[in-house]
């Protein structure tokens, strides 16, 4: 008899992350049923085939002691640490023909998975441009100070620069890979991932030792998306990896959000395409993010203002008799009247209060604008 | 008495444009009528006060035949050039306490104010960047070259870009004006203006030789915005003067565009704005507008794609099995069915499947990449 940790661990050695059929046999039979099932050589719908190619390799209980020798501990549904959000991948629509609940995360690093229900996934291209990394950093500062994690891949571009924006503050980030956590990919990365399993997380759904798949890839996005609060789309071109999280953001109905970019850049295309098609809402910075990710009445933003200046003060009446004044030449009120297209009593009005504040002067001949409110 | 255009062109004089008072009086008595009230000094709610500072110096007769020395019509309610659509200012909410139906226009150029009803109005900051310039250049000639006319004022930054990229292609392009259609305003833009009265056409709202005070270009803005099919918003600061262009199209329920750019251009915040509270949709190019713009079925947008490889054509199982063939060392089948995941019977299909279509080699040891797969 194994148990649900053991039999966990060896169904995340012989089935590939997110494979529908595996879901599927899960919540029928269970973690220790299928995996029964499995040695059994009873599993159904070709889950039984795949797996028996790994079936004489594995060791759960030996990768369970390896794994905690290297301080990487396995995270699965039911424990307390378990980050019950990603339980909505167990109904969400498939993208990619993938989708489930993941079986376990192996996790290195400080920050626990049931802590991260508030962060933000920050994602986008890997060729991005010095804008988009620019934004990225902004994006990931800004939200880490307001306290919420970030979550990326580990990837050049996008991804790295949204984890350094954080880190640059002294905020744990956290990257979930496509491979296991013991292998830094891209390897160009090692440090930076390495500094991430010491003040913040790697978090994988591959055992220890797996490469990088391209199904891993497609499977791991659903994590990042299914992780955090909300998911913001910073350069992605028209097939850009990042639009896959993007639709995992979509699926699971959670904020989904694209910072905008020049028209004329590649790289801001498919963001452009799920802004305009409504899939993405626009966000030009943390303010906004934090204003669509945070809680009721959390982070409401004033929009963007100029500085009020004296002149706004004056009611459109007022503008217009101030308009129709004189800048040097002084002007009888009859001429300041019919410029500005304003009865009599009304321009001797609005000339006496606009007198008062300065706006102008009266000379022998007439009136004409103050030196201070010359344009 | 005095005929229905020569009432209307004293009114024009007298009144200042969009003054709601002055359209709810030409509702309730016509021009005739209320130009007589002026006359008769028995104008309510301050119209008559207003207009009778300039009720001396009019002579309507001698202002036609004048504008018609210069080639410059008056064009009015009833004619057979009215662009009819303006008149769906008469019962849009107001924007700065402004609105109405105008008057009439006077117009200059060979454009008949009637065909205007496929145009598209372009507008955006003066203090344009060159991006900004440059997105209004192309997405004025991609729409003029689809046959609609552009729309914009005569001013510094996208006004004017706009104009000379629907130019450059010898389409014709109109400006609206706040001043008098005899009055280049800007000066410097004297040359560009004459060019659109020689091929687009110059209306304006307020007579020859009106000076541009502030409440005729908030008035103008409306001739814009109404004129047109939609509106497109390219660069604006959160001050700009064109978001009250843009307030115009909402208010009068036409598509409102806008064009986005980079998040750290104060050109764009503007803009962002709008499309951020879903006043405007984000538009990328001509294509784009024109699918906002266009008739039903017109110029259905087919999303940009990257080209199709060989891989593409792939389906998934494929995909992961050619995943786990080796590049240069072949490898045994039950190698690559472990690497894979996939069971042992589908990875000979696939890998023949996969020969077949010259991706992997069989060799004696086993499978390898074709060398033309290689990555």
């Amino acid at each position: 008899m194994i148990d649900e940790r053991l039999a966990r661990a060896a169904l995340s050695r012989l089935t590939e992350p997110a494979d529908l059929r595996v879901a599927n046999a899960l919540a029928q039979v269970g973690a220790v049923g299928l995996y029964e099932h499995i040695v059994a050589g009873r599993a159904q719908d070709g889950v039984g085939a795949d797996a028996a190619v790994r079936l004489d390799t594995i060791d759960p209980a030996r990768e369970l002691e390896q794994a905690e020798r290297l301080g990487v501990r396995f995270v699965i549904p039911g424990d307390a640490e378990w980050p019950s959000q990603l339980d909505d991948l167990a109904h969400s629509e498939p993208v990619s023909e993938l989708g489930g609940v993941p079986i376990g995360l192996w996790v290195r690093g400080a920050v626990r998975l049931d802590h991260l229900v508030d962060s933000t996934a920050i994602v986008g291209s890997r060729t991005s441009t010095t804008y988009g990394e620019h934004v990225a950093r902004e994006v990931a500062a800004g939200v880490a100070r307001a306290g919420h994690s970030v979550v990326s891949g580990a990837a050049f571009g996008i991804d790295q620069a949204a984890h350094r924006g954080a880190l640059a503050l002294d905020h744990p980030s956290v990257a979930v890979l496509a491979c296991g956590v013991d292998r830094p990919y891209p390897s160009a990365h090692r440090s930076l991932i390495e500094h991430m399993a010491q003040v913040g997380a790697v978090v994988s759904e591959v055992p220890l030792g797996c490469a990088p798949l391209r199904v891993r890839f497609l499977a791991r996005n659903r994590i990042i998306a299914s992780l955090t609060r909300g998911t913001v789309l910073v350069e992605a071109a028209i097939r850009s990896g990042a639009l896959n999280t993007a639709g995992w953001a979509e699926s699971l109905s959670r904020p989904l959000m694209g910072v905008p970019g020049p028209v004329t850049s590649a790289q801001s295309q498919g963001v452009h395409l799920w802004i305009r098609r409504g899939a993405a809402s626009l966000v030009t910075g943390p303010e906004d993010v934090l204003e669509v990710i945070g809680g009721m009445g959390d982070h409401l933003l004033e929009p963007p203002r100029e500085p009020e200046r004296a002149r706004d003060r004056l009611n459109r009446r007022h503008h217009r008799v101030l308009e129709a004044v004189p800048v040097h030449q002084p002007a009888p009120l009859a001429s300041i009247a019919a410029t500005a297209g304003v009865g009599l009593l009304e321009v001797q009005r609005a000339l006496s209060y606009l007198a008062g504040k300065g706006f102008v002067v009266r000379t022998g001949a007439g009136w004409r604008l103050a030196e201070a409110a010359r344009p």
